[in-house]
């Protein structure tokens, strides 16, 4: 059953053979995309929807979110709006609430959140483990990950777990050994809190181990990178080959060098900087050091709570000079590349049917008109 | 038909002598708020709602917006993001557009801006005039907002149209002679853009002319005042005994101290620094001082174009020091102050049953959860 899709005043196919269109057309055919062109030229279909003069580009790919967990960081939010510092140390209070929390409860946050994602117009999007930090609750959370994703990561070295405070090495050996082994069969993707300057996530070295551990078991590469301070994250990412070292806030030249040079995306999350009022990082200088660059949300109950890439669109153009276009970008085509995916970010012929319609004509509105849901899955559940 | 709402979590009342109360039942009667109380000692009614527990809070009341206009600005925002600066203008791009737009093509774009409000929990609104300029043009706006409320604006005083360049005396005779009277009886409030950094806006002395005129025809005055450097508008404001003095970005200590000890409330349009990349105002001085402040939109498709009240509060928080409950507060009852309205922005006996419901367990997450589309009203169409 193919599906005409008409009245597309603006067509942003993230493409680099279609790039952007007006007046436009495209015919969706078993989950893909099958023709796109000029609407005077579209072809029939055995069904035809008209989004009446809006634009259509491709759903967000959200590359970085930690979306299993139990508790309410409400407070923590509203003291560090008062003044006081994020070093990471609150996780462990999500850590505490995750682990007491049954399953369902777990499992009915998650789809909760994956939800509300998908009514704002993420159709992919990534989940992390880290909040369970014990083998059992590690695979609790990426066996509930893989019901709402094949995109799962586990992040058992998020933070050293409060209750071996002070037996780092011990915890690093069952991140890399016993828990690895019993999360790989659920993961695609293995990621780790490089944070020298945080007494709570990992430095270089334990950093290297967690992330070789993770390469002999199978899995993909992704850091948590250079976010409190500056530090060896991001070169250990591209030295590794990781397909994204994320959050990049504190980057000296080197690190831009690295990046530029490398397959490794820069994945920049400002609704943590939103939420923990850190300065924003300088997406500018990545782009014109030719870095692939993508945004996510971060979604996470301690440093950004949100779900919305609209908004993270908004805040890159406010916020990092970022044009319109290249926030777009970066949320789609730049999200698949950062999840090494050639399916998703961009609805060129083959594509996954991922459409976004926004209640506008064109995708300038995303960041012209902050805040205002726009966004929607145009077809599927 | 009375409803008691139950599984209200957190109740925002923004009365003084209810405060907020967790666990709490409202009943309604007749679209007014009947009763207010723990949930332990609900009476009976004739139906029953359940909100599941979520918080409850008063509809936003978005005491400044210019929601009557055509045409789309969209480029020169992106354009702005690229570092032009705004003087105020480009909007006569929209009084073009707007003078040359059909009756019913307004109606539609205005009707579906209120409508995008009220889905985000906005259930007052002013509109203002300002894109007509002339006095046909002024009038049909104003018929135009009167159909959606009752809070209607007459702004001629927005800036000198093009057509009278370098002839404001004239102009200024029509604002405050003929139009004024064909635009009253369709008006509630006169505004005046107070701008004398601005060669497209009015003085001090052209400002007071246009306000004494205004409230001669039996409205009441409404200032945009101190936007784009410091200048004589929240002074003539006070003076005057204005409701409200909008924007207050550049402010003296004489303008805070003037405003201290005033009826005049100060509203904080946040989307517009953010939409115009300019520095807030600092809300936490005014607050400090004991000024009344109100958080609203500025809706308008050329420096703020956001409908969501929302968005202003997490701006509120994130950018102006203000705390979530001031934040709510100046988005509800500080809204209402503005408009000197005592049935909305609140929720004690006897207000309008304006209740919006939040997909969360307290009023913390408008901020804590930015862009993510949360608040919905409850009753009502």
């Amino acid at each position: 059953m193919s599906t005409l899709v008409t009245g597309v005043a603006e067509l942003v196919t993230q493409d680099a053979s279609l790039g952007t269109l007006t007046d436009a057309a495209l015919v969706v055919d078993a989950g893909r995309v099958a023709w796109v062109g000029p609407a005077s030229r579209a072809p029939d279909a055995d069904e035809r929807v008209d989004v009446g003069g809006r634009a259509v580009v491709p759903g967000f790919v959200d590359s970085h979110t930690h979306l299993v967990f139990a508790g309410d960081r409400s407070a923590e939010f509203a003291a560090r709006m008062r003044g006081e510092r994020y070093d990471g140390g609150g996780i462990a209070s999500t850590v505490a609430a995750t682990r007491a929390a049954g399953e369902e409860e777990l499992r009915v946050r998650l789809q909760g959140l994956v939800t509300e994602m998908r009514r704002q117009g993420t159709t992919t999007v990534e989940v992390k483990s880290g909040y369970g930090l014990t083998t059992a609750d590690e695979v609790r959370a990426l066996r509930l990950a893989r019901e709402v994703t094949p995109e799962t990561t586990f992040l058992g070295a998020h933070v050293v777990p409060p209750e071996l405070a002070g037996r780092r090495e011990e915890y690093l050996a069952l991140v890399t050994g016993d828990m690895l082994a019993a999360c790989a069969p659920h993961a695609r993707w293995v990621d780790v809190f490089c944070e020298p300057s945080s007494a709570h996530a990992f430095d270089a070295e334990e950093s290297r181990a967690v992330l070789q551990a993770g390469r002999a078991a199978g899995l993909g590469l992704r850091v948590h990178a250079n976010q409190l301070g500056h530090g060896p994250g991001v070169r250990l990412a591209v030295e590794l080959g990781a397909a994204s070292a994320d959050h990049c806030t504190y980057l000296s030249a080197a690190d831009v060098d690295a990046l530029a040079g490398s397959a490794t995306v820069a994945t920049l999350l400002p609704g943590v900087e939103f939420s923990t009022r850190s300065p924003y990082p300088d997406a500018r200088r990545l782009l014109d050091a030719g870095v692939v660059v993508a945004l996510a949300t971060d979604c996470n109950p301690g440093t950004s709570f949100t779900s919305s890439m609209p908004l993270c669109i908004a805040l890159a153009v406010r916020e990092m000079a970022m044009t319109p276009s290249e926030a777009l970008w970066a949320a789609t085509a730049g999200g698949a590349r950062a999840l090494r995916r050639d399916d998703v970010g961009h609805l060129g012929v083959g594509a996954r049917a991922d459409l976004v319609v926004l209640d506008a004509p064109s995708h300038l509105h995303l960041a012209y008109r902050p805040g205002v849901p726009l966004a929607t899955p145009l077809l599927g559940p």
